[in-house]
C-alpha cells in the first residue's frame, strides 16, 4: 500500500477546532518553550564550560531539537524572519560543537567527552541524535536551507561508521529508541540508502544475544544490573523485535521502536517484520490502551504492565506515549491503508494527546489519568500517586519531553490528514481547511468544510487541475455506525464502496466535484471488555472521536457516586462560551444524597438515589477551570 | 464507667468457631513462631557476640516478647511443662543481659551499647520495653511466677528514672508508641503508681515543642530531617495529643498511642484527654476505616491518608493495625461502656484481624487488601503494589510484627468477651463457652450456647453462687436490627431496656436463670457513604459481624464485572465442608459474557448481562484455596 502523507505545509486549517489550536501553539507555546529552554540553560548550552554550574543534561539536545522541529513546522506555514533567526542561532550553536568526525552531542562533547558511546543503554546519545535528525529534515523541508541537514548527515555518517555489523563496528543500539524512525526520515529526505540500512541494523540487532547493554556494562567494569521490569524488557531489548509478542517496558520507547520498525518493514518490503509490528500493534491497541489512546499504565518505569490492567486513577498514560501511538498509527496506516489504524490515531490525538496542553497553550500534563481526586492525591505519599506531578497542568518539567513533543506535533499536524496512494487520495481525518497534492499526475485541491469534531457533516470539494480518474478514499470512522455519502448531490451507498474502513469513490474527478459526507455523532455509551477490571459496571461517554469526562466544576464533588441509567436520554449541547466553545453531553443521572448520613461510614444499602443533572465535557478540555475531581468511567444503573 | 474485663483464663470456648482457632493457634502457630524466632536468630540473640553475623535487630525484642506473651496466654489455660521450660529459658536469656541499672534491650546492650537512648524516634527501645512489660505481666498472671515481672519492674524503674519532667531527666518518648499502654498494664498488675505517672508523662510530652526528636537528632549531630508524611505526623508527634483532631501517620503507632492515652485518661479521670481520644476514635472509625476494620490505607508509611480515601486494591490495612484497633476499642469500651466501641472491635476482630492468618495457622498476611487481582499484581512494578508482599499469605516476614501480634491476640482472646462494672456483667461478644467472674459480691458463672457468628441465637445461662441483684447487659450489635430477648422463657422488649447498645436486664439473678437472645442475621447489602470514591455504585455483603467477599475459586475470574441486582435474593447457606465449615452467601447476579468480544477492547455498551450464580465467602477465609482474584465491594445494578 504505502500511502505517502501530504506534507503538512500543504495542508491548511480554517476551522474552529484546529486552526485556533495551531495558532495558539505557534504564537504562545512555541515562544514560551523557547523561553523555558533559554531560562533552564538548554538554549545556550553549547557555551557551557567545565567548572560552571548547570552542565548540559543528556536529554537537553532532544528538547532543543524538538523545539527546532516545531519552529520548522511553524516556518513552513508562517514565514517569520525573527523566528528563523532564533532557530538559525540555535543551529549554529549546535553546529559549533560538532566534532571533526561529525559527532554531535552537547552533554558528551562538553561534560563527559571520555564517555562517548560507553553507555548506550542510559546515555540517550542516539536518541538525541534522532531528534536532531528529525529537526534537520523538518528545517530543510520548511526553509530549503541545507546547513542543519548537512550537519546532521555528517553526524549520521559518523554513527553509520561507528555502528553496524561489520568488523570493528559496535553492535549497539540506543536504550531509548527514536533514531530508527529518524534515520528513515533522513533516508526519505536525502535518498541516502546508508541511513535506511543503519535503521534496519538498529532494529534487527536489538534483543540479540549477547545483549549489547550487558557487553557495554562489562566494558565499563560494571556487573550488568537487573533492571526494573525484569531483564531488558524496559528497553524492549529482551528479545529480537521479530519475536516479540507483547508490548512491554517503557511505553514511549516501545512505541517509537515499533514506529521505526514499521518504517523499515515497509521500506524493505519485509513481511516478517511487518507481521511483528502488527502483532505489537494489536497488543497495544487491543489489550493495553486506555479509551483515551493513553498507553503505559504504570508510572514506575512509565511502562506497560499486563493485558487489561488499566487503572484509571493511577493511570500514567504519558502525553509522549499517546503522541508515540500517533506516530505508530501513522506508519501502520501508511503501510496498510486500513482505517483501524486511523481510528486509533484519531482516538489518541483528540483525547490522550490533546489533554496534554491547556486551552491557553501554556501548561502541560505529563501524565493523563482517567480519574482525578485531588484531595486524596495531595494526602497520599509520593509513591502512591499515579501522575507525574500534581493533578494540575504545569508550566514545565525537569524532564521536558512532553511539552516539546506536543509543540512539534501541533506545528506539523497537517501531515496526519491525508495519504496519497497510487491513483488514490485518502482522507484520514476531517477538519475544515484545504490541501493540495499530486494525484494521478494531476494537482488536486481538496477543500473540507466542516465543524468536525463537534459536528459530523463534512463537505469536500475535489478540484483537480484537469479531469482525472482516481480514487478518493474517505475514512468512515470506526465510531460511526451510519455514515451517509453523496457525490454531486447523488447518494452513494457508503457500505457498498467500503473497504478496510474507507469509502472508496472511484471515478473521473473534475473541478467542481463535491462530496457530502455525513457522519452522525450520537452520544455513545462505551463499555470496556469484561477483563478490564477498572471499568467493570461503568461506561464512558463518547461522541464522534471525543471521549468525555465529568468534572467537579459541573457536577460537584464525589463523582464516583454518579450513575447514569442505561435508558437515560443524553443530549449533545453546543456551548459556544464554555471552554473555548465545545459540545457538552447533558442528561439526568442519579446519585445518593450526602445529607442524612450523619457520621455513618457504612450502613445497609437503602439510600434512595436522587435524580441530578449531569454534564460531561470533552476529556481533553479537563482541568481548564482549576483543579478538581474528574472521571471518565461513570457508574451505570 | 470503667468496665474491667474478665481475664482470659476465666473465659473458655467450646464452640465451633473460636475453640478450634484458639487450639490451632496454641498447637500450630505458637510452636512454628517459636521455630521461626529460633531459626532467624531472635531466640538465642542474647548469646550474640560482636563480630558474629546476624546481629540482633532493634525489633527483635518485641517479637520474642509477643511470643512470650502468647506462651503465657496458652499456659494460663493449658498448663504445659515443656512450653513453660521453653519460655523460662527465653526469660533467663533476656534477664541475663539486663544491665546493673535495670536496662534491658538486646540490640542496644550487645550491638550498639554506646547508642542507648540516643534515637528514640527510630530505635524502638521503649517500644520493645513495652512489649516485654506486657509479656511479663501476662506471664506472671498465667504462671504466678514473679521472676520476669521483677526483671521488667527493674527495667521500668530504670526508664522512670531516665525519662520524665524533672531536672536531669530526658523529656523523650518513643517513635513507636506501645510503652504507654504497657506501663498501664504493669501499673494495674503491680499497683505501682510510678508506672502510671510515666505513661501519663509519655502521653503528655509527645508533640510538645521543641520536639524531642529534633532535640535528640541535634544531639547526634544531625540536622533533623523532614520525615515522610510531613513533619512528625508519621509519629503522631506533630502536636500534643490533646490537640490532635485527625488520625494521622503510621496507623499502628497511632492506634497504640490512642490505646495508651485512653488507659491514662480513664485512670486519671481526665475528661479532656478522654475527649481527645473520642475525637480520634471518630476520625478513625467514621472516616478512615475499611469495612473490614482495616486501618491505614497507604503502604507508604503504613499510614492514614485523608478522610474517605479507602482504595480497595491498594489497601494496606496492616494486620497489626486491625489488632491495634481492637486494643483501642477495648479501652474505649471499658471507659465508656458504649456498644459503638464493641461494634468496631467485633468488625475488626472477625474480618481485618482474622484475615491475617490462614485456616491452618501457618501463613500470614501483613497487608489485607479488599480487592486482589494477582495477575496484574505480578505484572506491576513494586511501587505500584498495595500489599506488603505477594497476594498470598507468607510463612514469615523480616519484620515479623503481624504473626506475633496475631498469636498473642488469639492466645488471650477471652478477655474481649465480658466486662464487669459495678453490679453489672456486660456481655460484649458472643461465643459458645463459659466464664466466671465476681459480680455484686457473688461468683457468677455465665455459659453461652450458640453457633455465633454463623447463627444469631444465643442461650445464656447465668448462675450466681447465691441469688443477687445485678445487671446483665447484653450487647445488641449495631448490625442487628431486630433483636429478640427472653428471660426464663418470658419475652423482654429489647428496645425498652436498650441503653447505649446494651440490653440491660436488671433483676435478682438466681442459679438456673436462662436468657435467650436472638440476633437475626439476614444477609445485608452494605453501602459506603458517597464520599468514599472507591466504593461508589458498589455494595459489600455482610451477615452478622462477617464481611463477605467473592473469590475466583467460586466465581471464576473478572470479578469486577459481576453485579448484584438490588432485588436479587441472597441466601445464607451452611457449608459444613467448605473452608473448615462456614456459611456462604449465594444468589443470582449478572455479568457480561467474555465471549463475543473478539479482539475488541472498547465498544458501544450493548452487552447483554447474563445471569450467573454468585457465591460469597467470609472475607477472613479468603486465600485459603490458593491465589486468585478476590473482591469485597461488588457492583450493583
Amino acid at each position: 500500500m504505502n500511502l505517502r502523507p501530504i506534507p503538512h505545509p500543504r495542508v491548511t486549517f480554517n476551522d474552529r477546532f484546529w486552526a485556533p489550536r495551531i495558532e495558539t501553539n505557534r504564537l504562545v507555546t512555541l515562544p514560551i518553550e523557547y523561553e523555558q529552554c533559554r531560562k533552564t540553560g538548554r538554549i545556550g548550552m553549547w557555551t557551557w564550560k567545565p567548572g560552571r554550574p548547570n552542565p548540559p543534561h543528556i536529554f537537553w539536545d532532544s528538547d532543543v531539537a524538538k523545539w527546532l522541529e516545531a519552529a520548522a513546522g511553524s516556518l513552513a506555514t508562517h514565514p517569520d524572519r525573527g523566528l528563523e533567526r532564533q532557530a538559525d542561532a540555535v543551529i549554529e550553536g549546535l553546529a559549533g560543537i560538532q566534532m571533526p568526525d561529525g559527532y554531535l552531542n552537547t552533554h558528551y562533547a562538553l561534560v563527559e567527552p571520555e564517555k562517548r558511546w560507553t553507555n548506550l543503554r542510559d546515555g540517550h546519545e542516539l536518541y538525541c541524535a534522532g531528534h536532531l535528525m528529525e529537526a534537520a529534515v523538518a528545517y530543510f523541508e520548511a526553509t530549503g536551507q541545507r546547513r542543519f541537514l548537512d550537519v546532521m548527515c555528517r553526524y549520521a555518517d559518523c554513527i553509520a561508521d561507528t555502528f553496524g555489523p561489520r568488523r570493528g563496528q559496535r553492535r549497539g543500539y540506543c536504550g531509548h529508541p527514536e533514531i530508527e524512525l529518524a534515520l528513515m526520515r533522513l533516508y526519505r529526505a536525502t535518498g541516502e540508502r546508508r541511513y535506511f540500512e543503519l535503521a534496519r541494523f538498529f532494529i534487527e540487532e536489538r534483543g540479540r544475544q549477547p545483549c549489547y547493554f550487558e557487553v557495554e556494562a562489562r566494558a565499563r567494569g560494571e556487573t550488568p544490573p537487573r533492571r526494573q521490569g525484569g531483564g531488558h524488557e524496559y528497553f524492549q531489548a529482551h528479545a529480537p523485535l521479530r519475536e516479540q509478542r507483547d508490548a512491554v517496558g517503557h511505553a514511549v520507547r516501545a512505541l517509537y521502536l515499533y514506529s521505526g520498525a514499521t518504517d523499515v518493514a515497509a521500506a524493505a518490503g519485509d513481511a516478517g517484520l511487518m507481521a511483528a509490528c502488527r502483532r505489537l500493534w494489536r497488543s497495544v491497541t487491543e489489550r493495553r490502551m486506555y479509551v483515551t489512546g493513553g498507553a503505559g499504565s504504570s508510572r514506575h518505569g512509565e511502562r506497560f504492565t499486563c493485558d487489561y490492567d488499566l487503572p484509571n486513577e493511577l493511570a500514567y498514560a504519558e502525553t509522549c506515549a499517546a503522541i508515540a501511538l500517533v506516530f505508530f498509527a501513522q506508519r501502520m496506516l501508511a503501510a496498510e491503508g486500513n482505517g483501524i489504524y486511523a481510528d486509533v490515531l484519531e482516538r489518541a490525538l483528540y483525547n490522550g494527546v490533546l489533554s496534554g496542553v491547556d486551552l491557553e497553550g501554556r501548561r502541560f500534563f505529563y501524565a493523563n489519568p482517567l480519574t482525578a481526586h485531588p484531595v486524596s492525591y495531595a494526602a497520599r505519599p509520593g509513591e502512591d500517586k499515579g501522575a507525574h506531578t500534581a493533578l494540575d497542568r504545569q508550566e514545565w518539567f525537569g524532564c521536558a519531553c512532553c511539552p516539546t513533543n506536543l509543540v512539534r506535533l501541533l506545528a506539523s499536524l497537517g501531515q496526519y490528514f491525508y495519504g496519497i496512494g497510487p491513483r488514490a487520495l485518502f482522507v484520514h481525518l476531517y477538519a475544515g481547511g484545504e490541501a493540495t497534492a499530486e494525484v494521478a499526475g494531476q494537482s488536486v485541491r481538496v477543500t473540507q468544510t466542516t465543524d468536525y469534531p463537534w459536528d459530523g457533516r463534512v463537505r469536500i470539494a475535489v478540484d483537480p487541475a484537469r479531469p482525472a480518474a482516481f480514487t478518493v478514499a474517505l475514512r468512515i470512522p470506526g465510531w460511526c455506525r451510519a455514515a451517509r455519502l453523496e457525490v454531486n448531490g447523488r447518494p452513494v451507498a457508503a457500505a457498498s464502496c467500503l473497504k478496510r474502513g474507507y469509502a472508496r469513490l472511484n471515478r473521473v474527478w473534475r473541478a467542481g466535484d463535491r462530496i457530502e459526507l455525513n457522519l452522525p455523532m450520537p452520544v455513545e455509551r462505551i463499555e470496556a471488555r469484561p477483563e478490564v477490571r477498572s471499568d467493570g459496571g461503568r461506561i464512558a461517554l463518547q461522541r464522534g472521536p471525543l471521549v468525555y469526562c465529568l468534572e467537579e466544576a459541573d457536577n460537584g464533588p464525589h463523582l464516583a457516586d454518579i450513575a447514569l441509567p442505561r435508558d437515560a436520554a443524553l443530549t449533545a449541547r453546543r456551548q459556544p462560551k464554555l471552554l473555548g466553545g465545545c459540545v457538552t453531553i447533558e442528561g439526568r443521572g442519579c446519585r445518593r444524597a450526602t445529607r442524612g448520613w450523619g457520621s455513618t461510614l457504612y450502613r445497609p444499602a437503602a439510600s434512595p438515589r436522587v435524580r441530578v443533572g449531569v454534564r460531561a465535557v470533552p476529556y481533553f478540555l479537563w482541568n481548564n477551570r482549576g483543579p478538581g475531581e474528574m472521571r471518565i468511567w461513570i457508574g451505570e444503573t
